[in-house]
């Protein structure tokens, strides 16, 4: 795994085409032989689109009792519980608190009344993807927050952030998956160290700008060492949704890609898995 | 709800263009003051997807423990966790079988080694929809089943059935999705009648068109009173996706839709439910 700020430096020197090129060859050359299939086929799947996209990339961790998750909840357990070789078909039985895995927080998570997942209408579940990057700092700092500066900076290279869109932060967190001390990366009192937003970031992108949701590569929208969740409550305050624990950030460009979050749909859901995919 | 026939002979009479806008006053005014909103803003927001696309159409089922579910599985159980009274936040556990609420069949579901839904390439989520209805048919006959004339009837007046597509049967069931019994529609024998693929259509779609997988209103690819899972076979058997339980079929046109199958990436999936959209 390339170090968040060689990634950062090789994506400043490439072409918006070239990077894409980049992707498609990193996701060959970095997965398994189904997977790299993937890889291969998503530009040909993307031409069929019509829509002007050329590629898929998954968002999404496979959601599996190795992933890191918040101190409240447990790992998912997936049961087997039909078998070809006994009943004819293969099935699991699946148990998970909503907030583990690549999944979404509702504003009903933190807000009484606020919407539920299943409630959040369709089409801001389809939004323009900016994707701002705090990796070079938080790779020194693992409290290092999202600032509105970085905003700003985003803003000046990409243009105002688009109306509707979701604003993802990658941290670097993601390249810790694997290692899920390392990513909750607690000190010896028991304090988290995560990368998140800072409150005055939260607060400007819920209030002065016109977006969807947020986004993040770590397990919380807050700094793992938060007293208080203010980033949380600043956003799903204002009917905002966020998606935690997201992958592959530094494949899809910081600008220009669509995000389609494929959110939970169970009755009264303050969230849940989500399977999210970008178009670019 | 309309009647089948009614739809059919609605849809039929409008332009495509009168009935998307159609489709988008059905939304309005058959549901909440929350999703009245979704219907409004989906034309914004499709506008900004930038793609051609002007709306989004929620495919999927509110997943909850009123749904009807195969006869092997139990429904889904939503436990309250934490609250924001005693907590702070809000979260629930989810348990489910993975084949219950709008649901994905992964190949692995019917066939031993075949690819598990969290291995499927993703550009086979996104696909061009086409709605084949045999909704007049099983109105009158509830072991009605898609044959090969169905998609050849489809073919003359839509084309050949596009590379990679999702081809989605439209029955009617959507309409007794709040009548579990009358879903599944079990005679004095037990045994169900719920229309489905025929074993000779299931074959065609699977090796003569190059589809990346179908769907279907109903809980089942196979007829309800099918002595042996023939159609599931032909289909998973070829690698092909299934999706089951779909919502709002008539709510897309039978042609030129594009469909983004939101499916379940947790650990060896035989399936699970998907956040199924189409973009129109």
């Amino acid at each position: 795994m390339c170090a968040p700020f060689i990634i950062e430096g090789v994506r400043a020197e490439l072409s918006r085409r070239g990077f894409l090129s980049g992707v498609a060859a990193t996701v060959v050359a970095a997965t398994s032989t189904a997977q790299a299939q993937t890889g291969a086929r998503a530009q040909s799947g993307a031409v069929r689109l019509g829509g002007g996209f050329r590629n898929v990339v998954d968002l999404t961790h496979t959601f599996s009792p190795r992933l890191p998750v918040f101190p409240a909840f447990k790992p998912v357990q997936i049961k087997p519980k039909f078998s070809i070789a006994k009943d004819g078909f293969y099935a699991n039985e699946i148990t998970f608190d909503e907030h583990t895995g690549t999944h979404m927080d509702s504003p009903a998570h933190f807000v009484a009344n606020a919407p539920t997942a299943d409630r959040l209408p369709v089409d801001r579940l389809i939004a323009p993807l900016a994707v701002v990057s705090i990796a070079m700092r938080a790779a020194k700092d693992a409290d290092a927050m999202v600032t509105v500066d970085d905003i700003v900076a985003w803003e000046k290279q990409h243009g105002r952030v688009p109306r509707g869109a979701v604003v993802a932060v990658h941290t670097g967190w993601d390249a810790r998956i694997g290692t899920p001390d390392r990513f909750l990366n607690k000190d010896k009192g028991g304090t988290m160290h995560m990368p998140g937003f800072s409150e005055a970031a939260a607060r400007f992108l819920a209030q002065e700008r016109d977006i969807a949701g947020v986004g993040i590569d770590t397990l919380s929208l807050d700094i793992g060492a938060a007293a208080k969740y203010v980033a949380h409550l600043a956003l799903l305050g204002a009917g905002k949704y966020g998606i935690e624990l997201m992958a592959n950030l530094t494949m899809v460009p910081a600008s220009g890609a669509t995000i389609v979050v494929g959110a939970p749909k169970h009755e009264n859901a303050s969230g849940g898995p989500v399977r999210v995919l970008a178009l670019v």
